[in-house]
């Protein structure tokens, strides 16, 4: 089984096998968990090629590649650049896939920016976000971390709660869990933020799924609760905010009568949807999941580079 | 012939041996353009001193550093450093000539910042474009496209296209012209956007040169055609842009009668001036230029260091 | 002695001794000084988070660790990362944290901000300045710069000039000669920007001092006048600005009647406080103590690395 020379572009340019290869690389690469810097991407150089702001995944895959002995190229910001003279994506990739990057990590706020860009660029090219639906390597980390928790992602029951319509991360895992068997995922949200009809025609017939607007009816039932939160101004009225607020905030009473090994994760950051309290207790896992996405990040980098 | 220790502030600071041992010294570093990093640079560090936008630019001399196997100190964004607070550029090169940088890569929106900061800086001093007028390793990226092509410069017709007036690049690249024999360039530009008397007077009796306002009159003579844009705001009579845009676009129709070996070059990034349909033109050259760029500043920053 | 793993949040998280030692330490790196790279932290990746505009801090910090074999994460701007997003700093700093990285280099406007990530994070936290109090490594470089000069701070006496009420240079230098013996600090301010009772409560017994408003009077006494600027904003009656500035403004004719092995310091970047004229004296220290600074910083990062 090979990844090299591959572009990541959606979730579904893994198959099942190959995600379960990935999570066995990953733990392979447990001194760069632990801190130390490898030697096997030296002289290695990835294109970090940002065109929205992002703090994690930026910081994610640049720290994956120089811990694994290799550098990167920071394309700057947005505003700063030739993008905001006119230049098309297009040309921009094709410059940077001229100097002879060995990858490019792209983040663009248009859908299919990556699926553009990885047909220009003789370069793999890895999509880090494009436009609100595809986010293959979150997909991958979120999967990660509960394949740590279980060691498989087949049978379980899956929450995912917040704001599910316009976020990136609720359809790219939803897809992700859909290469598994027997998953039942839990779609939590208001109805005006429920998950869109294009996602769950992705996923019928291959995952179970249930809508619904409150959190204590199905928390019984859950192994995974995964939050994201929900943003004022996408409610079509916005009024009605304070009062969904409480309803989807995450605190430890929201918790009471969860399962016993329920993992709490959110792609971070929270803000007011996922209490601090909760960092306490046995079930928060999502800083670690910050940290499996830094190093599931640098497995798919070194079997993209073939390293 | 050494360029060990030298400062690059014009075109001018290099003879034409000197810029032909360049020529061969960059096609001795083939393995940058094949994207593997070198051990030649190692510990050295270059700080990019960038007091103006860009893209290319920048990450072209990065790229250069990191590929020859250094690394860089990237001075950062204007808004965010001292210069906001009034420092004066000689203090501000002073201090990261005082922290012993192996290099200073300058960026500056005004013209004789890179002299002055050569006459401060221990370090040598590597102008990335000062003022309107020079943009030295811009010019040898251009010569060095053209001798990869033609082996030599001498006795070429080069068409120089676009806005002539406000340009860096076409002035710099007639003063590197301006160093071989029996070159001649023909400006086609609309009057107002003519190149400057002021630079004409630099070249006068060392390349032959001739004004017009129409590609076609000239098409069929030419062995490089260099495009640049025309910017709307740059014009005196700003509703005359819509007019003059055709008139100064190349597409493959703009090139017809043109020499079977002619190349089209852009300092890039383009935007409506040169057409996406020419890109399959074995005409077009504008993409491995950038490449080319970057070589060539390895090449100097290589020969510059010593190394 | 050791100093690994510690984190330096005040000046006082050093006794006299490990000043002292860490002033040979720094002697020790002058190959950095010279512009040498060094092997001894090769694989090591420090955090510069920077939450505030800083251009010498963070270029001293990127520079010290790239001299010494090492390497940064830069966290870029605050705008353009999750804070922007309304995460805590508990938050952000627990993510950076759980990436593995050695170090945290940590600027931010809020008082109080170094202490709370050094109790959250598990790597190293140096403070690179918070809120308008404490900045530990600028009282060292500034202590380092004195010692280098007369081997020893006991018994010098300091003139400390300018905002002396709202810069954090001359409080966290004010704590940090209070650790010597018969010290003795001139604080030289108009009224209203004079040192703080705060300040003057913490080293009260430990130095001698005296306030007054015109250097002038205690020129002929000080072993090193210590300039920092008036920021007119700063002033309860702007307009008063001009008057003070010329009182305010280091210039060869202010230094007339100086000790003859006088040095003028400055914390950089200066604007009009301080004349150009005085960099061609004998007493002018300023452009060495920001070299002194990125050595100064080496030398802790070695030791807090434990290299």
């Amino acid at each position: 089984m090979t990844l090299k020379g591959r572009d990541i572009v959606s979730v579904f340019d893994f198959s099942r096998d190959e995600i379960e290869y990935l999570f066995k690389k990953a733990e392979e690469l447990n001194d760069i968990r632990r801190g130390r810097t490898l030697n096997i991407a030296t002289g290695k150089l990835a294109a970090i090629t940002f065109f929205e702001p992002s703090t994690r995944t930026r910081l994610s895959f640049t720290m994956a590649m120089k811990r694994l002995g290799g550098d990167i190229l920071d394309f700057g910001e947005v505003e700063r650049t030739s993008i905001a003279k006119g230049e098309t994506l297009a040309d921009t990739i094709r410059m940077i896939d001229g100097y002879g990057v060995d990858l490019i990590v792209l983040r663009h706020p248009s859908e299919g920016a990556s699926k553009l860009a990885a047909e220009v660029a003789e370069a793999p090219v890895i999509n880090a976000g494009d436009g609100s639906r595809e986010h293959p390597t979150q997909a991958l980390l979120d999967l990660y971390t509960i394949w740590r928790e279980y060691s498989c992602i087949d049978g379980l029951n899956v929450g995912v709660m917040g704001d599910l319509k316009y976020g990136r991360t609720p359809s790219s895992l939803s897809y992700a869990l859909s290469m598994f068997s027997n998953v039942k995922v839990y779609y939590i949200a208001p109805k005006p933020l429920q998950i869109r009809e294009e996602v769950l025609s992705r996923v019928k017939g291959k995952i179970e799924y249930l809508k619904c607007e409150d959190l204590r009816e199905v928390i019984d039932k859950l192994d995974v609760l995964y939050v994201t939160r929900i943003q004022r101004e996408r409610l079509p009225h916005p009024e009605d905010y304070e009062k969904l607020k409480g309803l989807y905030t995450v605190t430890p009473s929201s918790l009471k009568g969860c399962k016993d090994n329920l993992i709490v994760m959110h792609p971070l950051p929270r803000v007011t949807e996922l209490s601090h309290e909760v960092d306490e207790m046995k079930h928060a896992r999502y800083f670690q999941q910050a940290v499996n996405g830094m190093v599931i990040r640098a497995a798919l980098i070194k079997e993209i580079l073939g390293l």
